[in-house]
């Protein structure tokens, strides 16, 4: 019980402190956690709130804990572990072949029953449903008579206007008919992708890159040519540069804001000079904004899109990571490729959900979803926070951590010898279901990687879940330390799972 | 008002065809309305049901009515006008240039205030609303707490089993497994399409065809071939086979059931044949049978897919036409070319809507879903018959006019001298949408047809909407049979709208 002694002699905020520090300590408070407000604490130790503010203060100079615009204190992750490492990537543009492993990883990811740590769905982490619910019954009772009919082709232009609006507060000017509402992210992907190149075409993709991306990627015939990622910046620019030279690149995939899997967000600087980069080439970038509401910090960087002159960047959005990935809602900006990005659309699936779009209207409208959004980004955080602090604890201290700005992943580099499909299919056996690294590179790449999900309001499962897949990180550890298995010709195999 | 005269001396069945026969020659009762049933015109008359049986047998064989399973006796169509020509197609595999028209279409298709008669959408003929969102509600209330999360990426299992049972009550077997839920019907199309053909192949196709389909095709860079099609029969087989030993046709592209837009159903014993003579040649056969449900008699065809022996036939279905496309739900059954079209659906758009497909399978699985088709099918089939009775009133006698079996709409040939695209603008500024005739196929073909949509509750609009359009048609008639307008050169041009 948190209680102090006005007789004690030291000075109150003192105490205050050594409370609080002593709480941190004994694990009662965790990295991630909110400390009470200053008039809540105030009130409860019976002593002034700027004798709090100063504890707090203090607490916060020692690194303890941190401040959040309006969101109040909390306490501090350790940072103690090693940060995940950017790769060094060169080589030639490659067709992409991870479909089969892609199969094996969407037979399990929807297996009710698992511990789901593979799937990125960051809006389960505070669901809006009841809230959202209540919209698309005001909706259906408004406007029943019309609602089993087709959908406008290009979208229903009150949400198209919605969207455009939320861009105008970022700062850029975007006009709702050039808006192209879209079966999720994934077909504003394709959309974009089938826009500006064809069967045969080069794609340049960030390393490591989201697997949806590849996937796309390998069914459209195209090639993959990954570029040099920093897990803090971004794409490098240098390596962007050289690869222009070196190969006819048709277009760009990278992520906007937060990267997937990495989470890092690139400066607003970078991303101008990205745009400057490739517009002087006439080469399309195909910007993946779909993590760009959920930057922590709510200071949402502006898209690449802003700064295009020429209308060679198209910027892929979506309410399916904030809200309702079970809505099937997306967009896209298609620049100056909207007149065929607007054909293919009607052409691939003629429009999209009715009920859905103006549920989503009348959700942001009534202010419910920036509500909604000013709540979830600091459970996120507060998530990855948690979970990073039990993978120093669990996991072997060789391994590396990717510190996400936003969005829902935590990318991992696991002791060389982890093999992170055998820890997949392990996994599976114990009831927790990963992302393998290999799956987020065309050429094989990130074998002992992985991508882990904190998109679900935390809970004693996912602690005791890290906690077992922390065992089986060094198990595995272990045995691929061990000397080579004898080469299969001499009849033995020593690990089936992975011949 | 309904009398007879018992003490009149004739029979008393004779009075009765006399005082129907009246009522329908001065327009009390006009084609496709439905006659009071005998036992209430038992009742109404004073006389008993085998005499109005009598009656009516004697209508039926005068062809004044027709008798309809379940439903009842209705007033004939006359079946005075012309029925629309088959058309004879020859020559090369054509890149399809349809979307700068369709583009225009489109334009109106969803402008309100318009009488929607280019627009398919049959379920809107006897809207399901109400049921369908109590049936929402229901499984709101019941899932609300995973409504938000995605589907699994093949579809709802439970919506997949209802589809699979639904092919069994036609006498086919479909494993579950084998569903594919898309974004519509397509969606659908489209990973058929792509799972079996690339950019520069060619798709043979009915003539005319369905826009959408020929849309796909342009979208995917691949080329159409049209082959000749018998407003009745369908698909001509023996053009068909002329056309395979002369072409590379690396797929076909047909309806299944009902075409859009003729309206004609193949016999199975010509579906059976069809696909014979396709996997005899390793010929893969997309079948559009999204109207399959719709057709009149309720007497479902068997969809091609049942003849299949090499997993060759790819079956197209949705919810759109019958229930509601701004659910965008929709199936594939890829035959042996699941794997791929899984891939593909993956790739493309990730899953379809979730709370769409689970209010779909509470709907069908409550018997919702059949009792809305068996209210649906004899209100198209008396919009169909009013609509054909408008156009003999109102239109030029040389119009010819399609005989659909279902679906939702009309398919019309038009004085030599109109064309329908003039046609088409000129309508939309009386407020009335149109399909201009060209848009059905890939060459110039059918200038002078239009397909007009019944499929909407019948009212004085749409037969007022129909006068005003037969007075167009008139016009464009006469204005085409004049001699050509001056050549432009000479400063004239007397039609600018087409210039």
């Amino acid at each position: 019980m948190l209680t102090v002694d006005k007789t004690d002699g030291t000075f109150l905020y003192e105490q205050v402190v050594h409370l609080i520090a002593g709480q941190v300590e004994n694990g009662a408070l965790r990295p991630g956690d909110r400390l009470p407000s200053l008039r809540g604490l105030s009130r409860r130790l019976d002593i002034s709130v700027p004798t709090v503010r100063q504890a707090y203060l203090e607490l916060e100079r020692q690194g303890r804990i941190e401040a959040r615009p309006k969101s109040g204190y909390f306490v501090q992750a350790s940072r103690q572990n090693r940060l995940v490492r950017g790769a060094r990537v060169s080589g030639k543009p490659s067709t992409v072949k991870r479909q089969a492993l892609i199969d094996r990883v969407y037979d399990h990811i929807h297996q009710t029953g698992l511990l789901p740590l593979g799937i990125a769905n960051p809006g389960m982490a505070h669901p809006a449903t009841r809230t959202l619910h209540r919209a698309m019954k005001r909706v259906m009772a408004r406007t029943e008579s019309r609602l089993l009919g087709y959908a406008p082709a290009y979208g229903d232009p009150g949400l198209c206007r919605q969207i455009a609006y939320r861009y105008l507060n970022q700062g850029g000017s975007v006009d709702p008919a050039e808006v192209l509402i879209t079966n999720g992210g994934q077909e504003a992907l394709t959309l974009a992708l089938q826009s500006v190149a064809r069967s045969g075409d080069v794609i340049a993709v960030e390393s490591p890159a989201y697997y949806g991306g590849l996937e796309l990627i390998e069914s459209l015939g195209m090639l993959a040519l990954e570029i040099d990622t920093c897990p803090v910046n971004g794409v490098s620019l240098s390596a962007l540069s050289k690869a222009l030279e070196e190969h006819d690149i048709r277009a760009c995939l990278f992520s906007a804001a937060v990267s997937n899997p990495l989470g890092c967000v690139s400066s607003d600087e970078g991303r101008r000079n990205l745009v400057q980069l490739l517009e002087s080439r006439d080469v399309p970038l195909i910007e993946d904004d779909v993590y760009g509401d959920l930057v922590f910090s709510g200071e949402r960087p502006r898209p690449a899109q802003f700064y295009a002159q020429r209308g060679q960047v198209l910027t892929v959005g979506s309410f399916s990571k904030t809200v309702a990935p079970g809505y099937r809602i997306g967009w896209l900006l298609p620049g100056r490729h909207l007149g065929r990005a607007r054909k293919l659309k009607r052409a691939i699936s003629c429009s999209s959900g009715l009920l859905q779009q103006l549920t989503l209207r009348e959700f942001i409208n009534s202010g419910d979803y920036d509500r909604h959004l000013n709540r979830l980004r600091p459970k996120l955080q507060h998530n990855a926070e948690r979970m990073i602090a039990c993978i120093e604890q669990y996991f072997p201290a060789e391994t590396a951590i990717s510190r996400p700005c936003g969005g829902s992943v935590l990318w991992l580099e696991l002791p060389g010898g982890v093999d992170s499909e055998v820890l997949f299919d392990r996994a599976i056996d114990i009831g927790i279901s990963i992302t393998p690294g290999r799956i987020f590179s065309p050429a094989d790449r990130y074998r002992n990687y992985m991508r882990l999900s904190f998109g679900h309001p935390w809970s004693e499962a996912i602690e005791s879940g890290l906690e077992a897949l922390g065992r089986l990180v060094r198990e595995l550890a272990v045995s691929g330390r061990t000397p080579a298995p004898v080469p299969a010709r001499h009849g033995q195999n020593l690990n089936p799972r992975v011949s």
